[in-house]
């Protein structure tokens, strides 16, 4: 009799009895394991970068890459799949040279920056004035820039936590605004990258309303270093052609997919990581990796035959690199009137997962204890910071889901980040299974909770 | 009078008494370890590739970094510094663009091969056929390549003794040659080149006579990669776009400076790096640390005090990459009639020398032994192979001088070797201190050495 009820509860959908109490933690931990060796994320990011490559949003790339997706995500057997397409202001590259003339005359490697404006077709000339920092860029007394170019130098060095892009990275986001400001014909800065290549590091910047854009590159760290030397020795010329180009309005779009839960009222668990990428790479890193390792947990629970308390539904993101839709956040326009009660995104590589932090219900403390013990096992420790979700679940998190960041290892990360690096040998395979096994332990202690998520609905 | 006799021969140039025992073992010692702090070396590189940059043979910039070098050589103080030109067959880049087309589309990051033909100017599209290394495709059926582009892959790994460069390197060195006798209309080939980033290897290719050249290119490691991973999946077809040129009979030379000699009748010692580049980077490994290393070395001997028996001859040799003088060795057109007895180059890089091999006459044995003495400290031992020199100073050696090779750790120089990547920051500067005290210690013992070198010459 006893045997009987054993083998009566193993054929049962655990949610049955998952959804007042948590599942089993010995099958968290089964899974989990399982996940160690999992070759569906590894299938998925090959695949990607190798038959679609480059997925600039709005891009012919980035509408093949969606028509692959909706297949793979129907091959793998996901539910409701679909594309969820939304407008965006395109931006496309044009022309990208740069050389020093005069003295130290010789060719730099440089790329616009998304959103740059452009010079006359045939580039222009001036003097650059050097700026170690963004805040001594800042201090330039107004009008200083006139006729010249801003050169903005740095010293971006590796971190686990990629805390030095936070630091460092406002040359790029702001730097150009500020040089436009001080009246500058263009800016070119010290690529926002840790490694010593002569990749110029894209990705994009932001003026004010008010203010014109002016053509703004980014150079090699490498070739920053030359310019460093020779504005030592005396002034620097540079010829700088730049044409990128406002298309207008583009169409992008996300592929969805979902594993359907057993609690309709539980609410919607949101994970994924975005399918559009920099033009200059194939897109491994950024973001191929994160639309693999959250496919690939999501589906082992799709597997599982634990099918979860929360539906979870796979969103392969788009236009995360060059700036969301025109009308706002692509997901929320599709589906911000879900009951979104969890999102989370993975968008910062595929080296291994070391911490994470959650934000979740104050009477739901008990998921973070549970997070700690599925995870443990695989070298992740509950971090003492907030939870933040990435660019893609921002609105979703902002509107009341509660999120959990499954922190990766960034040291890696921004030598490749937005340059023609990202391509798929920066990928080590162990460390991309330990992610999907951490994705899949969240997943599954997450979706089937029995404490509350997120703001609850009103009815 | 014992202090008096020491103080005399302190003051005493050392040759009066060493031109019949060797230079004290202590003094050699103290000028190597001196050398450690040594800054000309560094500073030579520094603004050869700062300054100048890029210097292919033949170019404008080459002929830039022979007028700075002789200004260099002459403020170092070296004697009958002058500039020996000679002409050479050149070769110039064009466009170079290639893409994939068809299933897989995406554009690859490759660079045409020194010597390679040219496509029309709108390019050639063409599906390829792999090769698994230079013997695969040798063992093409004739004609089966007719109307096909060539694509040859390999796994060259990482070597201190730079020895996966002869295994490998064939592919680049007549790989296009064969392809051509098959009817191939080009080839494309994986970089010979050890690291995992976007940068295409260039490199001279040599056609055979009666071979018709056909466009070549080398493609970064990471494309060779994808189109691996494509040609597993089916056929793969690539629009190829190079337009070289053959600008016809061009102007190269090298710059020669001295350390003038006690004993005329001992033979020049020749020692040097090439001053010429590849045009895609800035030459720091390649070759600007070989002139930098042996200037600097002969530089410590010309301020010793310790004025040698045999003059040292630095040369900055001309053109090494695109092949020699179109009347032969540069070298030995100005000097072949010079008592060569002697001739050494510097051309693997910057990092640390841990092995010697040497090349001597019979009865001068004696000096391997002082070397290995002299040596030791550094951490370079005493090889058990032949010493070969550099290409730019075998004809030299082939005429009778004898050789030591100094040779330097290669496990990181197939990384940046003819790419974009062969910039300064490739350089440790320890290391590159490390080669100067080798080379010192190595002129000091052979510039000195009483035995004789190389072939005696008839009176």
């Amino acid at each position: 009799m006893k045997i009987f009820a054993a083998s009566l509860l193993a054929a049962l959908p655990l949610p049955l009895i998952a959804q007042t109490t948590p599942p089993d933690a010995a099958a968290v931990a089964r899974l989990r394991d399982a996940a160690l060796d999992d070759r569906v994320a590894w299938d998925l990011v090959e695949g990607l970068t190798s038959e679609i490559g480059p997925r600039l949003a709005g891009s012919d790339g980035e509408r093949r890459a969606r028509e692959w997706g909706l297949q793979k995500l129907k091959a793998l057997g996901f539910s409701n799949v679909h594309i969820d397409e939304f407008k965006i202001d395109g931006w496309v590259r044009g022309v990208e040279t740069a050389e020093i003339v005069g003295f130290g005359s010789q060719k730099l490697a440089i790329t616009a920056l998304g959103s740059s404006g452009a010079t006359p077709a045939g580039g222009i000339t001036a003097e650059i004035v050097r700026f170690d920092g963004i805040e001594a860029l800042k201090a330039a007394p107004a009008g200083s820039l006139k006729g010249k170019i801003a050169f903005v130098t740095h010293r971006m060095a590796p971190a686990q936590d990629g805390s030095s892009y936070s630091a460092f990275g406002p040359i790029r986001f702001t730097g150009p605004g500020v040089a436009a400001q001080k009246g500058a014909l263009a800016i070119v800065i010290r690529s926002v990258g840790t490694d010593h290549h002569r990749m110029p590091h894209t990705g994009l910047t932001q003026f004010p309303k008010a203010v014109t854009p002016i053509p703004a590159a980014a150079m090699s760290v490498p070739d920053a270093e030359l310019l460093e030397r020779l504005t030592v020795r005396g002034p620097v010329r540079l010829h700088l052609t730049l044409t990128p180009k406002n298309p207008g309005v583009l169409t992008s779009g996300q592929v969805v997919g979902e594993v359907p839960g057993t609690d309709p009222a539980a609410g919607v668990v949101v994970i994924g990581g975005h399918l559009d990428s920099w033009d200059l790479g194939t897109g491994a890193i950024d973001d191929g990796a994160g639309v693999a390792i959250t496919t690939a947990a999501a589906k082992r629970i799709l597997d599982s035959g634990m099918r979860p308390r929360r539906t979870i539904r796979v969103v392969w993101f788009g236009s995360e690199e060059i700036g969301g839709g025109r009308d706002g956040d692509g997901y929320q326009q599709s589906h911000g009137a879900d009951n979104n009660v969890f999102a989370a995104e993975s968008d910062f590589g595929a080296d291994r997962v070391w911490q994470f932090n959650a934000k979740l219900p104050a009477e739901s403390a008990a998921i973070k204890t549970r997070l700690a013990d599925a995870l443990g096992p695989l070298g992740i420790a509950p971090g003492t910071g907030e939870a933040h979700g990435g660019s893609d679940v921002e609105a979703t998190i902002a509107k009341g889901a509660s999120v959990v960041d499954l922190r990766q290892d960034g040291t890696r990360y921004f030598d490749a980040h937005h340059s023609p690096d990202d391509t798929l040998d920066r990928i080590d395979r162990a460390q991309l299974q330990q992610n999907v096994a951490a994705w899949t332990a969240m997943l599954a202690v997450v979706a089937n909770a029995p404490e509350p998520l997120g703001v609850p609905r009103k009815p």
